[in-house]
């Protein structure tokens, strides 16, 4: 089966009075929606995980919706400030996630917090479903505009080594390709300890008409030597001002593996952060060891160890070959420019 | 609890009349030991990949016993025939083991091949007993030395990132170091799909009174960057003669993440090959890709996806600070005076 839209890029839906949103903790293996029938319903969802990656922007706006209408019979005021409660919520989710601050920042700014201030919850309705909207289609936008611009830079026929979920990058970059008619390969790492790129990479390329070759992520440095693919590309959860790419954990091994085999490393991320201009401005998450000692819920490792997880860790601009945003290519000691 | 001998150090035993054989393939989580009543037996036993590594030497030298044993009865030729055509049904299980062919040579050179090649069934067996006890022991001694020349590398309190299962030279390293004195501390890697980083090496230094750290396998340049780890340490299933260390997949990863984090990586052998002048005289072998697609035996990928399993990759030797024989210590440049 080939699509245009894989389940992956529609993962948040309305389903009469309710939200439903995929659980990526069991996709592929299993298709489950869970179904949230309010605006807490949605905190608690994102809060265990169920969504991910670029999920949480999607199920923040629609949360937002559905606390719009839940204040709809409240008067000018206390609509607003349930609105705001909501965003709060939603935002202690997970404090380090920018799509959700940000998304409930937009919201607010255009409702709310901006020309209805004073509405009604009735008036408040239409006004946050319509926000939400165009919140949702700027950043599909944004994603396709990243897609084109990583596209540009892949051959016809190239094979790409992916590790991790680039989700909507990923999507807009093989969208790209397909409009303008290139064939391209992949070469996908599982991803230990979540399985992200055996579970959600390959699923979403095979749904897209590709069939990837899976390596594990111990994999990487012999398949690229071995010449199985030609470039590697990666998401960035953030880059620096100068140049430094912070990922999912192994993105590290991808670009000393991609240099030491003479193929490009790029990497994609919507924007550099104003906020970080060198590394040390930003904290690397440390995540629950015991998920190293586990796959898929099952042990794996000997009685009597500790696992040791970062979820991230950080490439230096020297071992970066490209930095694709939305705004275009980057060399790493040019990205600032792309704020 | 601390014990000298682990588990893993005395994995095949003759119980009775039979020989048992710890079963790598579950253990630790498993404690299963394979009876093995006929030297055939022992041959469906290695080929089933019951046990491993240094497994299969034991292992070999157990069933030329049994072997000799089976032709207890036999007059002379006749019993030295059945004994050659035993080593010849051991050998042929896993071609590529150089223990199973080098064990078999040796026993039948001390005995049907050499002096007992005129003797009768009955004088065989305690031959093949001796020479089988002094090949494991030859063996042991081998590892030993080698052990205590990387313990002679690590300063005390070294924190060691292992890679996979090095077996009898981890082993021999560890009990080096505790007869110096030595403190050590372990990251160890899960090493996908078979996970003997996880299982294998984990269990081991947890008996021999450790606590190790676990890791995925792309982890390894964050943990090094992060300074988890003063030294590398892994085995080596081949060194060629211009110093390329052969081992498991992911070790050329591991020496990539070591040069970049400016921490020493060893590999450890007990000869170079005098057969492999450079890299491109050692075939690599490659398995099935399904087991790329499993975890303990479940599904962990996405289905459309092919699994690619090459099972070594070769670590040039700008990128190796020592090779560890049985012989010293070498610059991998200089590697071939070990022969």
């Amino acid at each position: 089966m080939s699509t245009r839209t894989p389940l992956m890029d529609d993962s948040v839906r309305f389903a009469g009075d309710a939200v439903e949103i995929l659980d990526r903790r069991v996709y592929p293996f299993e298709v489950r929606w869970e179904r949230c029938a309010t605006s807490e319903d949605v905190a608690v969802a994102i809060e265990r995980m169920v969504t991910q990656s670029s999920g949480p922007l999607f199920a923040t706006t629609a949360g937002m919706v559905l606390a719009a209408r839940e204040a709809r019979h409240e008067p000018p005021g206390a609509a607003a400030a349930r609105l705001r409660a909501a965003g709060d919520r939603l935002i202690a989710t997970r404090p380090t996630n920018n799509h959700i601050r940000d998304a409930v920042a937009a919201l607010l700014a255009a409702t709310a917090d901006g020309p209805l201030a004073n509405a009604s919850g009735s008036d408040l309705v239409p006004a946050v479903e319509a926000a939400a909207a165009e919140h949702d289609a700027g950043y599909r936008a944004h994603s396709a505009a990243l897609g084109a611009h990583t596209a540009g830079l892949l051959p016809d026929g190239a094979r790409v080594l992916t590790h991790c979920w680039a989700d909507a990058y990923l999507i807009g970059t093989v969208r790209a390709a397909q409009d303008a008619g290139k064939r391209l390969e992949f070469v996908c790492t599982e991803t230990r300890p979540y399985l992200q790129g055996a579970r959600l990479t390959a699923a979403t390329l095979v749904e897209m008409g590709y069939r990837p070759t899976l390596i594990t992520d111990g994999m990487v440095a012999a398949a690229l030597a071995d010449g199985l693919a030609d470039v590697a590309l990666t998401a960035a959860d953030r880059v620096t001002l100068d140049g430094h790419v912070i990922n999912k954990v192994g993105t590290l091994g991808v670009a000393l593996a991609a240099r030491h085999a003479g193929v490009p490393f790029y990497a994609m991320v919507s924007a550099p952060d104003p906020q970080a201009p060198t590394a040390a401005d930003v904290a690397i998450e440390h995540r629950d060891g015991d998920e190293v000692l586990h796959v898929l819920g099952a042990r794996s490792a000997a009685e009597g160890v500790t696992g040791y997880y970062p979820a991230f860790d950080t490439t230096p601009p020297h071992l970066v070959t490209r930095i694709v945003t939305a705004r275009g290519v980057y060399r790493p000691e040019h990205v600032k420019e792309a704020v």
